[in-house]
């Protein structure tokens, strides 16, 4: 039978109706007013979702790429800094930074765990020398939420800059740079911003500004003080990739009409609305406490192929969801619900999983998880308080 | 009066409507098979658009990211490299180069000319530890054909690798990579391939990849090697902007369609209707002899104010063009004629350069200019014999 396609990734995600027709315009030239006025809305939207009244450089690249923008503009070779590491993003921290030569202090934490405050201060007193700490807010291998605003509390006072990766963080739960004092913030425009990939961004406290104007950084294409001198003119430093930004341009519309704290009241009710439905099914969590609200990870049962439950999601009921990577490769599912991704989605997608999972040998599941999973979904959203109280 | 807008820059540069409409298709993922169908028939593609039994790799990145590739990847620190600079691209080539602490030998080239064989062998004679030559084939910032054929038998039985800026070449006129003997080829989206902006592409020759292997390159982003690994398995190092390269299959089908003879035949004609036309309209070329096949840069009668006849064109006819870059900022118009455009759009930009010019103080014209035009183009057409012979 041939199915509608269900994209639950963790990135890319779907994308809006509207995004989708934005970006079949035509072009237009990217030195002209019409540009410069569609760059400079684009920024007050992200400020907005950045939480922070500094510009928010976009960048034509991959998330990696503003990964390797913060590392080699804040940081010169041999200085020390702190890598926190507990899942693929968080290695890709340490390559970056040992690419270019700093010297790295690994604080490795078990895969589905979350950092704690107390490892970070054991680093600190062990390394006094640490000049920053590198951490995803949301590490998107395992669905794992890092403590990055206690962390903050720990480096705001010293001179150490936190840098935080919130590719699937920012747009999908709160993360507000300003008022938790982060030093660099960072996100990809595939996921809680509903663009293709493409587009990364980056923006810096006042403080890792003036970092950069002391490292004097000598990467070419990611010239983060060279961007922040164009975009007051509402330009680029290099020809900007026109079709996305304009998409951002109108999804940033959609995200302002939402409303941010809305936004995160519905991603916070779907990630229970599939944490419970999962639980119900009799599978195991892999992040038991600590969850991102933007894609859930599944142990699958011993025995059972991952990448046979995938193929058979999708192959019988158009569910595309991902598996694991790096050391979790093919012992977990990754169930994607940020972007354009609503409860019937994802209804489906719990559907999809398990009987995948049956048919690869795994187990008969509850009669009720859809209904326990929708249960949840709607308490969730009566209970959801705001305020960032569930991070 | 609302006029239809036409896009006459030199980059980015019209869509076609099946390109407009792949890129407004909703997302995929890029791990499963259909996408790695898709990256494998791009690079079928990609290769004989380059002209290369080489991989041609793909990176998420403006045409400056693969120039910075270039550079990182192939060159160590304090190695010596000549750059050929006769306008802002050029100039571009030494920037990264110096940001990269190459030892640079510079030929200036007076903008709006090609550099000659002589200046290189010169070069060549005076600096015998050059180990390599940065050049752009079109430079687009003064519609200047360099003479990389020429430089390539200089260079191939030599240990000095030519790397071509192919940015508004490639798709435009013939620059056959492993035939001419080309060490690097690189490219942007917006130009030829009737993309937005947001994609690179560079391909290497053999002996460059044996030099890539030798130098170790610490580029995380823009790391060739890994990205070569990943492409025979139809695969990306970093997630890859996925609905750009929808688009590129897309317009590769387009433009394998067309085949690539004709697709040059047709630029080479448009050239000749464009620089008629302005002669006929007594205004000096700037690029006399060794003109480029994807745009024509017009020097501006003395007084009149180069962003006003921009701002008349545009808002009086819909006609978008570009001028000058860096010292010609103010003292050009260039017209671009690459990609989605046809002759019927270079009739209503020439008609739009002619009343803008009078409405800003320049002469009067001839009344003739867009028949003489056409004649040219209709001759050029028919004469035009094929074989790179033009060049």
């Amino acid at each position: 039978m041939r199915h509608k396609k269900r994209l639950l990734t963790p990135g890319p995600t779907p994308l809006p109706e509207e995004v989708r027709l934005t970006l079949a315009m035509d072009m237009i030239h990217h030195r002209k007013p019409g540009f410069k006025a569609v760059l400079s809305e684009i920024q007050e939207g992200l400020k907005d979702l950045f939480g922070t009244s500094q510009p928010v450089i976009p960048l034509a690249s991959s998330g990696t790429g503003a990964m390797c923008a913060a590392v080699t503009n804040l940081f010169r070779p041999k200085e020390q800094v702190l890598i926190i590491e507990g899942g693929k993003f968080g290695e890709r921290w340490g390559e970056i930074a040992s690419f270019n030569h700093l010297d790295t202090v690994v604080v490795t934490v078990p895969w589905g765990k979350a950092v704690s405050r107390k490892h970070v201060e054991k680093a600190f007193a062990q390394y006094p020398d640490i000049k920053g700490v590198f951490v995803q807010a949301s590490e998107t291998s395992t669905g794992v939420l890092h403590p990055v605003r206690e962390l903050a509390e720990l480096t705001r006072d010293k001179d150490v800059m936190l840098v935080v990766d919130g590719i699937s963080a920012v747009g999908v739960s709160p993360c507000p740079m300003d008022e938790w004092g982060l030093d660099a913030l960072l996100t990809g425009s595939q996921k809680g911003l509903m663009l293709p990939p493409g587009l990364s961004f980056i923006a810096l406290s006042e403080r890792a500004w003036d970092r950069v104007a002391k490292v004097k950084p000598k990467d070419f294409y990611f010239n983060l003080a060279g961007e922040k001198a164009k975009i007051r003119d509402n330009q680029t430093l290099f020809t900007p990739a026109i079709n996305l930004l304009m998409g951002l341009h109108t999804s940033l519309v959609i995200l302002r009409e939402r409303g941010l704290e809305e936004i995160y009241r519905k991603q916070w009710a779907l990630t229970q609305l599939v944490r419970t439905g999962v639980r119900r099914l009799g599978l195991e969590l892999l992040a038991k406490e600590h969850y991102t609200w933007g894609l859930t990870s599944v142990r699958l049962p011993a025995g059972v192929d991952g990448q046979r439950v995938l193929a058979a999601a999708a192959q019988e009921y158009g569910v595309v969801m991902a598996g694991g990577q790096g050391r979790l490769k093919g012992r977990i599912v990754r169930i994607g619900h940020m972007g354009h991704v609503d409860f019937g989605d994802l209804l489906a997608g719990l559907y999809a999983l398990e009987r995948a999972l049956c048919a690869c040998g795994g187990h008969s599941g509850a009669r009720d998880f859809l209904e326990q999973g929708m249960r949840a979904y709607e308490s969730a959203l009566a209970e959801y308080k705001g305020g960032m109280s569930h991070v």
